[in-house]
């Protein structure tokens, strides 16, 4: 038996789209969805999840940090376990389904999984994790590096935009911010980690398919670049005497598009802010700053764009006569997904007569923080319109089915393969 | 005689200087200068420089909108009125010569025609134009549209920052509102408006030399364009999936410059503003919206410019599959410069071994104002920097002096005209 019965498999992704709504009411904004990290909601939210775990059978706890578990325990004692999750915080007027709807399906796999009586050789672990989206500690990540044994006490001493320091409001929340480190994982227990996800972009809408392998979660770097010219009258300084910080940032803006489009391996750069001075209809401007956020599924790919960019800006910056600046704010190298895993959830596609799609995440996932300790897979789930963090975040519930039947294969699959090892 | 003793010459430049000086300390701001209409600075530097127009012999008084008035009166009493002058307000935070060296270098001539026993075959009226720059009320040329019947009644309600009306704040400065068109002139009484400036600009600075001639004031237009994409996810967004804003109005941008450049005569266009919306460094901007500012000499090549921009913008946002908004926020028809005064001006030059190049003004004057009611003609004198409006703005003391040779010889040459005419 490697795929589910249809009713089943309709009941069950039914039930995990209703909690997720269930779980969109729990949120400390009027009028839309907010659960933060160390809330009141986070709080009630675990204890609403953990329940529904209970209802699954599982163990449950909340480790040092405040990552909710639900485990489905092998008959194998010394099995190693399969975690499959995703976070259950939220950004501020949020859709209801980024992150959560991952951890509704692994607890629908384990009810699943309980209820036809798989006889799995691995204990398979759910895990809600408690912060990835980073928006009350000028962090992200929180839950799922602190499994990487990546927590960083320095952290406890941020404090929110309420003054509240991470440290206080741990211990508010019933947690002992010392003990963060008895959170982490030992990789050698560890068999894998999976998550679903809605997509969050347009990429799988674009090709008519309900779910995706990802093939990696991209590196990223961002940069503010300030172009320096000099200021002058719009109508007095002839054309050939200006050094117009504007038409440069905007040659550069046209050659940063252009580089990313010329790339071979799906590399993409925004810039997603322009700040020009003095910025009045009348005056050329001095000064243009412009953001840079570039992307790669390998970090060589990332480094070769990034070099391309900054070889041209200077080219324009030299050509034009202007002083160009760079303020590197942020790198994060990319992380690749297991390929045996990949395989894996693109068989499980097979057997559920579903394409399987390979594309990489451009954002972010706690996935990335896994994987220094495990081999780690993801799968994607269409995101109408690609909207995501905004209230009209929405699935197909007939994708949600298909992601059910795809996960509850791959979860078969693997525990064949892991009995015979 | 048609050119200067170089003492007599130096001398009174150097008063003009001087008093440009003076009225810099006639300010409504601490630590720069600024001097509004109707402001209690506009009355008092109105009164110094009326009496520096009566220690010049020149019968003096103040018009119906505020402007200050001497006239050298000729012996022919039916004598028309060459009229020559500028402004004496000033923007906040401003240089000392912006308007106010044409005022003082036009109360030299007089006060050199008196000392020199000129006979003038037309009454050189010396005018002190009330508001130029229009800083107060939202709109500029009050005094200069006085004169040209181009007052606006209209404009009386117009308030300031403060609330305050322009009518209240005419009658607190001791006019009569509603008098305001007996300030206009009789063009048949008038021979010419000449206007000494300086240039505002890097022209004549790039090609060294102490003066320019004038040929047109650029007639302008200005628009708020506005392209519309759609926002996404900076890394989970495909560059070929993209209706990005940002880069179809740095396209755009660039085109503008282009076709600038491309002119034949002198037309500049330029992009100080720019406004991206949401404006975060990991969302691909929706919605930019840039200021646009043409300028040309000539109406009909401002509308060809302004022609190919719109055609080019539309063909980017449709390429880019973006909506495009124009709003035009203004519209100044080009005035050209009388092609006599340009020659007379030019010999001037050559009479005091002047270069004399010709140059269009980028930036509007009283001058344009007046055209419509007698010939205009305007002499540049040189911007250290092209810098003004700005504390930092300059002349070079010996660039003044030629210009008082030039305005000298163009008086007297006009002279020897208007009494053979």
């Amino acid at each position: 038996m490697t795929t589910l019965n249809p009713d089943l498999a309709n009941t069950h992704a039914a039930r995990a789209l209703l909690r997720c709504k269930t779980l969109s009411a729990i949120s400390q904004m009027q009028g839309g969805i907010h659960r933060e990290y160390l809330s009141k909601e986070h709080q009630a939210c675990n204890k609403i999840v953990g329940q529904w775990m209970n209802d699954a059978d599982m163990q449950t706890w909340q480790d040092e940090v405040g990552n909710l578990w639900g485990s489905l325990r092998s008959s194998n004692p010394n099995a190693k376990r399969l975690i499959i999750g995703s976070h259950l915080d939220t950004v501020p007027n949020a859709g209801a389904y980024d992150g959560i709807l991952g951890v509704m399906l692994a607890i629908e796999l384990a009810a699943l999984a309980k209820q036809l009586n798989l006889d799995l050789p691995f204990h398979l672990d759910v895990v809600g994790f408690c912060d990835e989206e980073g928006t009350r500690f000028a962090t992200t990540l929180i839950g799922s590096k602190a499994l990487a044994n990546e927590f960083n006490p320095s952290w406890l001493a941020i404090t929110d935009t309420q003054g509240m320091s991470m440290r206080q409001a741990m211990l508010d929340f019933g947690l002992q911010p010392d003990d963060f480190a008895k959170a982490a994982l030992n990789p050698d227990e560890i068999l894998a980690y999976w998550e679903a996800h809605i997509e969050q972009g347009p990429v799988l809408e674009s090709v008519d398919q309900a779910l995706g392998v990802v093939t990696a979660i991209a590196g990223a770097k961002r940069a503010m670049i300030t172009l320096t010219g000099h200021s002058g009258h719009a109508g007095t300084t002839p054309m050939n005497l200006r050094q117009d910080s504007v038409t440069a940032a905007a040659e550069l803006v046209i050659a940063i598009e252009k580089l990313a489009n010329d790339c071979k391996n799906g590399e993409v750069a925004t810039v997603g802010q322009v700040h020009v001075r003095p910025g009045a209809t009348n005056v050329i401007a001095g000064k243009t700053t412009i953001s840079l956020d570039a992307r790669a599924q390998s970090d060589n790919d990332l480094a070769d764009l990034i070099s391309n960019i900054e070889s041209t800006a200077e080219k324009i910056a030299k050509q034009r006569n202007l002083t160009i600046q760079w303020q590197w704010t942020h790198a994060a190298e990319a992380v690749q997904c297991d390929s045996y895993i990949q395989a894996l959830f693109s068989q499980a596609c097979t057997l559920n007569q579903e394409n399987s799609p390979f594309l990489a995440s451009g954002a972010g996932h706690d996935a990335m923080a896994i994987a220094p300790i495990c081999p780690i897979g993801m799968l994607f789930i269409r995101s109408p319109g690609g909207i995501s963090h905004h209230p009209a975040e929405a699935v197909i519930d007939e994708d949600v089915t298909k992601a059910l039947n795809v996960m509850f294969s791959a979860l078969v699959l693997q525990a064949n393969k892991s009995s015979k090892d």
